[in-house]
């Protein structure tokens, strides 16, 4: 169920002192055999763009696609830390690369955490040939724990293709928004494909998953998802590949809604009946980052004006006499008014952990889904204060 | 300080039964002498049109820009009620033009309160014959406190032209966003002015004061401002009554800012330095409504790194390095880094109820400012549920 679940990749964790808690902060994925694999990568369009991002996109274009392995942070974002922070991101691949025996530019790098401040490079040095020594078969949840935040547990995954796997962890927990999120995720596979096909593979799966995740409308400075894949397994058909990634992102992004920072409530909101896709995406993410709509999923209140407001806000086309909302299968609004529901069916769905909510617009074929959170007391809590 | 400040203009409010606590919620602003008078209006966009909204375009298209009367309820929205909630605020407009003694087209409606129930029209209509019964020349307080709902006090304003007043009131406390708000305002004035240039100089007021005045991000169904002008004080400058009126949009604005749900900061933010106004809006906006953001104004917390990776997520072109970050005076980012601040100085800011935060991008002259307000444990309180 992790990174190392998969044939030809060894991974480890550590703290190596930049948390101040002493929680793991250091960890490595790299081939077994110290040689370059496929690689690939989607990365945040923040135009604060942190440090390691700028490298990853950088080595990535130098090598083709290939790389050996990937050193990541927690703690420390490295990001808005101007040309101290491309140098620090740079020397931390040129470390790992020492270790690793293959060159700089065939190492990733990722970090997370704290946006501003410069990172420890004494500790993370130190770190680095330690984190390298510990590299073993087995290490992918000690490298999942290593990345964590405010995470308050590893996400991992795994999907058993047809004669091959995908593993993969992801770290994320605030600053979720499409595009991508604070979020950090590095899939392994060990079919075999060539990186121009690795990288519009892993876009599509990114696009149905990770980029369908909202939690605070917030898009960070740091997203990456990478892919490292080692052939092992031989050739696959590159559409049962982008299927098991996209299912893999799918998990994980599920996994950190359910994780989300204070969060009470998974919500899946699927609209239906827009002109079209794009049309329903832009609504559904307009309601799904609407603060109040997020207080009534806190409350357990299928209040429907809120969402209606919403839709109608959206800058979308439709008719409002023709709009539909459900929760779990209760239909709250149609026909321009609210009908009879079996308010204790009602009830009991908006007590559990995860809502549906399905919005029919009535005007085309156009759909789409986002998972989001509820906002609570136990958010603000977490947020109010960095220090 | 009321609408009734004004030459020519009575008004009233009292409690109809709307409300279940007992409190007013219906008022009428009529001319003194029951003449037309001209008239604009500057409404919401948000699709989801709520009916008094239709009804008032509708009768200011139909007289070409006169009213004498404006007849407003708290308590119930009357928006996504279909055709009968249309007919309601029609049936408002006639009953109320019986009262006023000219036509059901002379007449505005505005409603605000909960979405999707029907208007309690036998209630409506017997306080409309009692409101009318009421209208005095002092009668300005009690319209402003009869359109209240979750606010905690009347919103009221007087800007003193250049022999000529302007006098309005308004309503606001949640879903408050550009384009507007939940917001209901009504202003008058005694300068003589015809319906065209008062629309346009209305839509000028309200692009430069509730437009730049958001509290979550929702946009609600209702959101009017109406202007009545008697014409009493004769001709004026249209430069300098468009002025007057800016000055009274943005009283308003920020006494509703001030008042908004749970909210304990008040935020001035400009963003300068941008390549266009319209980045520079788009900037203030995307940071304005970011609920991490928001937490950290609630825990008085100046952390600059959310405000970079807000301003980086805004979909505008920028520099990183050149952006920098100021609170109260206090220089928090410039340079790519963290200057030392007057750390004193900038908690005694940070602590106050009223924040400014200036964020320079250093590209070119585009300026924009929003007022916004913080997320606090009571806003999520009076939101989670409806009920």
């Amino acid at each position: 169920m992790t990174v190392t679940a998969v044939e030809g990749f060894v991974a480890s964790g550590l703290s190596c002192g930049i948390k101040s808690n002493g929680r793991p902060d250091l960890a490595l994925v790299a081939t077994t055999d110290g040689s370059p694999v496929t690689a690939a990568g989607v990365f945040t369009s923040n135009r604060m763009t942190a440090a390691p991002v700028q490298v990853c996109r950088d080595h990535l274009l130098a090598t083709g696609g290939r790389a050996t392995g990937v050193v990541l942070n927690s703690g420390n974002a490295n990001a808005a830390t101007g040309a101290a922070g491309l140098a620090d991101a740079e020397r931390m691949c040129e470390i790992t690369a020492e270790a690793l025996g293959c060159s700089p530019d065939e190492v990733l790098v990722c970090s997370t955490g704290w946006i501003g401040y410069p990172l420890p490079m004494d500790a993370i040095t130190a770190g680095i040939g330690r984190v390298a020594d510990f590299l073993n078969p087995a290490g992918g949840q000690a490298a999942a724990e290593a990345i964590m935040t405010t995470d308050t547990v590893p996400k991992n995954t795994q999907v058993d293709g047809d004669g091959f796997t995908v593993g993969g962890m992801a770290k994320g927990a605030a600053m979720l928004e499409p595009n991508m999120a604070t979020m950090l995720a590095v899939l392994t596979t060990d079919a075999a494909v060539d990186p121009t096909t690795a990288t519009g593979l892993l876009q599509g799966a990114v696009a149905t998953s990770f980029n369908c995740l909202t939690v605070d409308g917030a898009e960070s400075t740091n997203d990456t998802v990478l892919l490292l894949a080692s052939g092992r397994a031989g050739p696959t058909d590159p559409s049962v590949l982008g299927r098991a990634l996209s299912e893999s992102c799918r998990d994980l992004a599920v996994q950190m809604a359910d994780d989300a920072e204070g969060s009470t409530k998974t919500v899946f909101l699927t609209v239906t009946g827009a002109a079209t896709d794009t049309e329903a995406a832009r609504a559904a993410r307009h309601t799904a980052n609407c603060q109040l709509v997020k207080c009534s999923w806190y409350g357990q209140d299928p209040y429907w004006g809120r969402i209606a407001a919403q839709m109608g806000a959206a800058g979308i086309a439709f008719d409002p006499d023709t709009i539909t909302i459900d929760y779990g299968g209760q239909v709250v609004y149609a026909d321009g008014r609210a009908p009879e529901v079996n308010a204790e069916a009602l009830a009991a769905h908006m007590a559990g952990r995860r809502l549906d909510l399905t919005v029919d617009l009535g005007q085309g074929t156009g759909t789409a889904e986002v998972v989001t959170t509820d906002l609570t007391h136990a958010y603000i809590d977490e947020n109010m204060r960095t220090s």
